[in-house]
């Protein structure tokens, strides 16, 4: 089979980097671009990520082996609403984003025959820059992409969408939507919600000008993730709201301990969790 | 005035560098290590990071100009008791704790007369590394260093000390005591404290595996001063609790509005943190 012309819905960072990786191996012919903002859009063009592009998804979509949706999760189901009754029959359907079971839900309300050839994805390569001139061809490579098929998935929209993460770097990984969405909620949603919480809390106080002057290389990489865009993270609190607040229950009972160890100084206690915490990290966590 | 002679007792990360910078550019003559560990201050002599050793902090001290106490918080009020009989009477005595009223306390309770030529200094340029091994010379330029002098504390000794940091190419900035514990609670301590207690907390789940097999650049820089040396921390959990415990108590009222909206999926109040937080950080951070 041939693949010949893929539409890519939002030409972000994700949908740039995807639209700039694909174009270097050649998998498809016809790249086209979709969004509200016709300057970003010209613009993508301009960068040479996008063949062409359309303001209105039915058409956009009309005629594409693979339709990417790379918008915020709270524009998602606009989207699917939009796409449902113009997407090609055999054409597969993927997102990326950062939660999956509310994506699952959305496309099941929406998509209607379409949703057996769609493939719910998050390829786990953010940065903290967003846009399409932040995108390069080769922000996933070597990177992880989780799928997160239903039992109503189409096996062949499956292995098509993993071949073009493969093709363009990605190692893919199936796992199922729920359990998605806890381990991203741990590693990616609870760590940002903290970052966040730091700089706005720092902010908030009459020293902030003092603070942020006397902040050392640490507190630059622990607040990295608090540049992030605001609304896409708005969008993912939402969307992942239950395992954020899971994990977020479990932090703070685990930060209550270590709250007392230091009001009692209570030194092995603090001793053997930053032991802990460092051993795990140092195990786990490439040394860059 | 000449200075000769330059004692550091503590021959790891901080002071290993500050020795090879003073050592750069051509201040002391002399460089004494002082430690408690024979193999580790043979290695910084093969190095050619100290001139030679001594293991009694006594024998250290004597006949030197400066004496630059770098050991962790914990050992500082010991080693002030062995100094306090041997230090000339025109040594300056400085030391580089990342908490400065518990230093003071200790300097006030063991130092006798040599108290006013004591100057506490904290240079805000720890990596996660630590040990001698990890120093190098560069370690202190555009960084910035604190001096918490009190009224006791003579200004010339201050000058000294204000002198050979500015030497190795440091910001020297003078400060009360107090409000360093606050401004470093905040910017520093605290978030050592978040980044411990997360890595600690997913460490203890029974999906820890996968949680650090997933983990991307942004969980990498959230948590890569987790793998900060646990003794240190821990002393410094004690030896500036007070502050640390208020910046906590600030945090965690702060991260409880964030889950309140979090919970109550109130997306304009996610938005406004967010967008606080990055606007702070992208204002008042370098980017790198």
């Amino acid at each position: 089979m041939t693949h010949k012309r893929l539409c890519i819905i939002g030409v972000g960072l994700i949908g740039g980097s995807l639209a700039r990786a694909v174009r270097v191996n050649g998998t498809y012919h016809d790249i086209i671009g979709c969004g509200r903002n016709t300057a970003h859009l010209e613009r993508a063009v301009e960068l040479g990520i996008i063949d062409r592009f359309e303001l209105d998804v039915s058409k956009a979509v009309t005629g594409c082996d693979m339709v990417v949706v790379a918008v915020p999760l709270g524009a998602i189901q606009s989207v699917f609403e939009q796409l449902a009754d113009h997407v090609d029959d055999k054409a597969v359907i993927t997102d990326v984003g950062s939660a999956k079971e509310c994506v699952i839900n959305n496309a099941q309300n929406t998509l209607g025959k379409a949703f057996s050839n769609f493939v719910p994805g998050h390829p786990i390569a953010g940065i903290e820059k967003s846009g399409a001139e932040a995108s390069f061809a080769e922000l996933f490579q070597r990177r992880r992409v989780i799928l997160t098929p239903t039992n109503e998935t189409s096996l062949e929209a499956v292995g098509r969408v993993r071949d073009m993460w493969e093709g363009v770097g990605a190692e893919v990984t199936n796992m199922e939507a729920s359990h998605h969405d806890e381990i991203l909620a741990a590693t990616s949603h609870l760590p940002h919600v903290l970052s966040y919480a730091l700089v706005d809390s720092l902010a908030g106080t009459s020293e902030r000008d003092e603070i942020f002057q006397y902040a050392a290389g640490g507190f630059r990489d622990f607040t990295r993730i608090a540049s992030s865009d605001p609304s896409m993270w708005r969008d993912i609190c939402v969307a992942n709201r239950d395992a954020i607040l899971k994990a977020l229950d479990q932090y703070q009972h685990d930060l209550s301990i270590l709250t007392q160890a230091i009001l009692n100084k209570d030194e092995d206690t603090l001793f053997n969790i930053f032991t802990n915490a460092k051993q795990a990290r140092d195990r786990n966590i490439e040394q860059v």
